[in-house]
Order: structure tokens, then C-alpha cells, then sequence
């Protein structure tokens, strides 16, 4: 038999400007630019920019706000309450594909009209499940997008320490590489088809478990230790129970996790304003000091999920819009690797190995 | 620098039992049975069951007709007349799937309401952009998938001349191995997402003008010809001036397309009734015989495209309705590779060489 590659691991599929993920040396680059910098002297809207346009803006310009136009709020309008946010999302990102009459090639304003979209689409549906309606965007002038996510969410201004935790989360959640929905994007992009057709695709490749992650677990386990003065006697109890700790470890960084050391700079700076910081900063270092202690010929260090539930439950998102805001964020990414494939890319076309019935005559 | 394979050509990303795509044979199995058995003995809704169970049906059974349900409907109905028949089909596809509440796994029943579903969907927008409403599927009971196409887009029973040669089109079209639209839906179900993610994703990459093809080509050269008297002198005038014949040759079959080869042999047993067939057999003989003699070295034989412009030009779809109906035919191969997929596939996530700028400071 041929050599086949079902999850394809090892084959290198691209060439990239756009990050490096190094996972053996623990380091995350954006565009050149390490994950740490960026979350603590960036917003997510200068990344967007740096990542469509391949350098740092000079002068950071915010995106400007969107509204859900006619298509795409009758489209969620006519979705039930419960239905899942990310297919909401994918709907949404569709119907407006469809209203603006997309096309090939994909532009970088399509990018920037698509990425203040997302979060009028994710808020948007959020309210109307609930019986209310879309903010009027006007009303997020001066917010970058996360905190016009928040306010898409609750129709008010964000408070300063919880928009600036979900700014910083969503900068380190930007981009990662070719993982299963970015390289959807990418597949659907090198056919020369248009920038809502693969943002479809990788929102639908996001709501695989196997991809979007769980960071609810996190959430749930801060909850029950309560108080830092817990912290020890519930950590031990865990680990002797043999369970494992939600937060730690991660399948490509062997050392730590670059995006959490960023977050948690940025916690550290707000704690002062935010007490559900202060007790996940207390517990982690808790937990780093038994898991080295209960395991030390394993690296267990914090991942970027510990610090994206923390913020996200902090923020107020209920936990089924963790995803949808995870792929508000992902946004940037897709569309720089959007703009990059079509710049570059040929049609991706792989082979399969037939090994079904050989040829046999109808019944 | 490492070895990037930017097309993942000659990679072999499957192992698959659903089709054997042999260009040096000239050959294509679905399941191992030959493209033109299918064409002349099977329906596209036996060759369905076939697809995505494995076996032929031992008594075919019709997909139940499908309407437009509440999300669908409005969906489409809030697209601006001029919307690309494909981004309507896409965010009808996103709706159906949001409001059924569609999760991992996948599953045939779902499969057979996506392929049931796809002809409503293309007919009944097709009847909103000018102002018409769709149709009651009620009216189409006892049709294929095929003929429900055209009840869907006129209101009427079609002509069984019609219907048959649509039919065989799709049972054609229906699978064509690892494709990029049909690898961007294995790609979006290996993340363990839904059907419709899948699918949505798949649309959007077919709307790529590298993927889709353009049968139109081919009818405006049979209307410029208009009656085989005049094919000869025609054919010799355009390969004088150095052009291109439309409908010939194929970058995967060398040697004869053999869907290019069943319809032919579908058309010819139908040409009794309708004429427009007849002109594009006999301008077929034409064609291979002065392109024999005006490229002696080269095998050049009709391609699949040839065909499929003829029946749907003569089944009376506008063109451009051509990719949107070829992807109804598809559906039926994309959802067998998300069932594929599903129970033998793993996470689909290649990687990515780094050419970008080295680690540096932000400004």
C-alpha cells in the first residue's frame, strides 16, 4: 500500500509569513512578533492589521463598527432560539457573503468588513435568542472589537479591566498556524472562491470537539476550589484521585504554553481591578508548584485554555459563547491566511488510495 | 528548505472504497461499479444509496421530497434577487443545519434529507429571484432528485426525455474522488463537526473558478454551429485560427472520459425524441475526427464538460444554474465522504513551513 496520511501530520502544506508556532521552544510569532509583546503592549485591532497587512500599523486605526444588515439579520432572525451560536455565526457569514456578492479575489477590506462583522453576528444572535434585538452599532464608536463584542452582547460600555482581558485573549487567540479550520479556509480559498465562502468553512471546521476545545472544564474546576486558601488541599486531592487538572498541558507545546505566560502578564496588571483575576493567578502558581512536585518527569505547564476561561467566564459570556468569541477572534487569522493563499496558493488537490471493491458488473 | 507541498499534489490524504478515479484507464467506479453501467442501468437515486451505503439498493427506494422549512425559506427570501445561485445554496445548506440542531456524527438519514433538500433549495430560490414562490413538494412525489430539480425551478412535471438525461448527468456527476470541495468536507468533518458544516464548506469551495468549470463555453459553440451541415467547415476554421475546442481533452483522463462516454451513450438512446441531443452527437463525431487530424500526436477526447452543457442547456436551466446543479448531483458524493470520514478518518491538520520575517521587537 502507498503511503497514506489520513490527518495529513507532518506534511507541509504552505509556506507562511503569517506566525511560527514553535512548539519545542515554547514560542508563539506573530508576523515576526513574539505572543508575550504583542498582548501586552497590542490591541487585537493593530494585530488584525498586522497580520492582514504584514507589518506593524504605524498609526493603529480601530475597525470600524458593523451593523447586521438586511440578509444577515433576517437570517438569524429566522433561526430558533437554540440553535448553536456558531452555526448562527455561519449563517450569518454566509448570508452576508451572499448580499454583498463576493467574489474572487478576496481584498484586504473585505477582511477588515468581515472581522467587525463577527461580533455584531455572535451579539446579535445572543440577543435575539433572548427575545431582544441587535444593538445599534453606532453605540460601540471608540470600542475595539472585543469590547464591542461585549457590548454587542449586552448593549453597554464594557467596564476597562474586562474589555482589556478580552482584548489581550483575543490577540493571543488571533492566529495559530495551520490547524483544522484555518486550513479549511485555505482549501476553500485556493479554488479562487471568495472570503465569506472560507470563513463558512472554517467556522463549520471550529465546531468540531476535536478542534474548538473545552475550556469550560477550567471554569468549573476554579469554581469548586472557590478560594485560593482551598487551592492546595483540593489540588491534592485531585492528583491523588489520579484526575488531571484542567489548564495544564498541551499537545504542541512540550514547555509552556506562550499564550498563557502572555495572559497572564495581563492578568497580573489588572488583578488589582479584577478579583476573579487575582484567584487565577493565586491558584495557578498552586498548581504549577504540586504538578512539578507530583510529576516531576513531566513538564506540566499552563495552557492558553486555563487563561481563556478565567477571562471568558470573567467577562460574562455564558459558556456556549466561549467558541462563537474564540472564532471572532480566529477571524484575523483565517483571513490573513485567506489573503495569503490567494496571493500565493495553487489549488490544493491531494490524492485519495481507492482500496473499495474492484470493478464488478450491476446486480 | 524543508519539502512544501503547497497543492498537496500526489499526496494521499484518504483511504477511500467510495470511487476510483483511474485517468491512464480512463476509467471512474463508483463502489466498483463503471461510470457507464450507472449511467445507462442506475438512477441518481439508486446510484445515492449506493454512495453512501456501499451496496446497490436491492429495491430502490426515492429520497422523499423536501420543502423549505421556516429558516431555509426565510434565508433565501432575504437574499437580494441578484445573489449568486451558489451563495444562496451555501446559506440554505447553514440555515437547515442551525435550525435542525445538527451535531457529531454525522448519519445516512441526515445524508439522504441534505440530497432530498439541495433541489428545493437551488429551484426554490431560483423561483424567489423572480418573484415567484416555491413550489409544494407535494407536487413533485414520484420524481428523482433530478426531475424534482426541474418541478422545483418550473412548477411543472418535467418532459421524461428531459428528466432521463438529467439523470444521468447527475449519476455522472455525483463523485469524483478527493476534489477540493469534496477534501474541504472531510477536512471540516475530521474536526468531528456536523454534515452541514461539511457541506456548506464544500459549496463554497466548488464556487472557486478553478473547481466549478464552465459548461457554458461549450453551448455557445454549438449554438454558433447550429446545425451539423455547417460543423465541419466550422471546427476547421476555429483549429486554422489556433483556437481551442470547447468539450475536449481533461487534465486527469488521457485517454476518453468515461462519464463523457455513458452520456453519450444515454443521448443517443433518447436522441429520438429530442433533437437538441441529436445536434450534439453527430457534432461530437465531427469534432474527434478533424481533432484526430489536426493533432495526430495528441489523444484529445470529448470531456464530461461537453455533455453536461448539452443536457442542461436543453433541460432549460439558465447557466447560471449549471454549477448549482451539478452541485445537487455532488451532495451525494460529499456526504458519503463525510460518513467516510466520520467512521475511519482522524483530526486532518498539516503543517506550515515559517518563511516569514525572524523574531524581532515591535517598533
Amino acid at each position: 500500500m502507498a503511503d497514506v496520511k489520513p490527518g495529513l501530520e507532518g506534511v507541509l502544506a504552505a509556506e507562511t509569513t503569517i506566525s511560527l508556532v514553535d512548539g519545542s521552544a515554547g514560542r508563539l510569532l506573530y508576523r515576526g512578533y513574539e505572543i508575550g509583546d504583542l498582548a501586552a503592549h497590542g490591541t487585537f485591532d493593530s494585530v488584525t492589521a498586522l497580520l492582514l497587512d504584514g507589518e506593524w500599523p504605524a498609526a493603529p486605526e480601530p475597525l470600524a463598527p458593523a451593523g447586521l444588515d438586511e440578509s444577515v439579520g433576517a437570517a438569524l432572525r429566522s433561526l430558533p432560539a437554540d440553535t448553536a451560536p456558531l452555526d448562527a455565526l455561519r449563517t450569518g457569514v454566509s448570508a452576508w457573503g451572499a448580499a454583498r456578492g463576493l467574489d474572487w479575489p478576496p481584498t484586504a477590506a473585505q477582511a477588515r468588513e468581515l472581522i467587525a462583522l463577527a461580533p455584531a453576528i455572535v451579539g446579535g444572535f445572543a440577543r435575539l435568542r433572548s427575545g431582544g434585538d441587535p444593538v445599534d452599532p453606532a453605540g460601540s464608536e471608540g470600542l475595539g472589537v472585543a469590547g464591542r463584542l461585549l457590548h454587542a452582547i449586552s448593549g453597554e460600555q464594557p467596564e476597562a479591566s474586562r474589555e482589556r482581558a478580552l482584548d489581550a485573549y483575543f490577540v493571543c487567540c488571533a492566529e495559530h498556524g495551520l490547524n483544522a479550520s484555518t486550513f479549511t479556509a485555505r482549501v476553500v480559498t485556493s479554488t479562487h472562491s471568495d472570503i465569506a465562502s472560507a470563513v463558512c468553512g472554517a467556522v463549520g471546521a471550529l465546531k468540531g470537539r476535536l478542534h474548538g476545545g473545552a475550556p469550560s472544564g477550567v471554569r468549573d474546576q476554579l469554581t469548586q476550589i472557590g478560594d485560593v486558601e482551598h487551592a492546595e488541599r483540593w489540588i491534592r486531592e485531585a492528583l491523588a484521585r489520579g484526575e488531571r487538572l484542567m489548564g495544564f498541558g498541551h499537545r504542541i507545546y512540550r514547555t509552556t504554553d506562550p499564550r498563557a505566560e502572555a495572559l497572564r502578564g495581563v492578568a497580573e496588571g489588572l488583578a488589582a481591578d479584577a478579583e476573579w483575576l487575582k484567584l487565577a493567578i493565586d491558584v495557578e502558581d498552586v498548581a504549577l508548584r504540586l504538578l512539578a512536585e507530583h510529576k516531576p518527569d513531566r513538564v506540566l505547564k499552563t495552557n492558553v485554555e486555563y487563561y481563556a476561561s478565567v477571562v471568558l467566564d470573567g467577562v460574562g459570556l455564558p459558556s456556549d459563547l466561549y467558541t462563537p468569541a474564540f472564532a471572532v477572534a480566529r477571524t484575523a487569522g483565517w483571513c490573513a491566511h485567506v489573503l495569503e493563499q490567494a496571493e500565493h496558493g495553487r489549488l490544493i488537490r491531494p490524492d485519495a488510495a481507492y482500496v473499495g471493491p474492484s470493478v464488478r458488473p450491476l446486480p
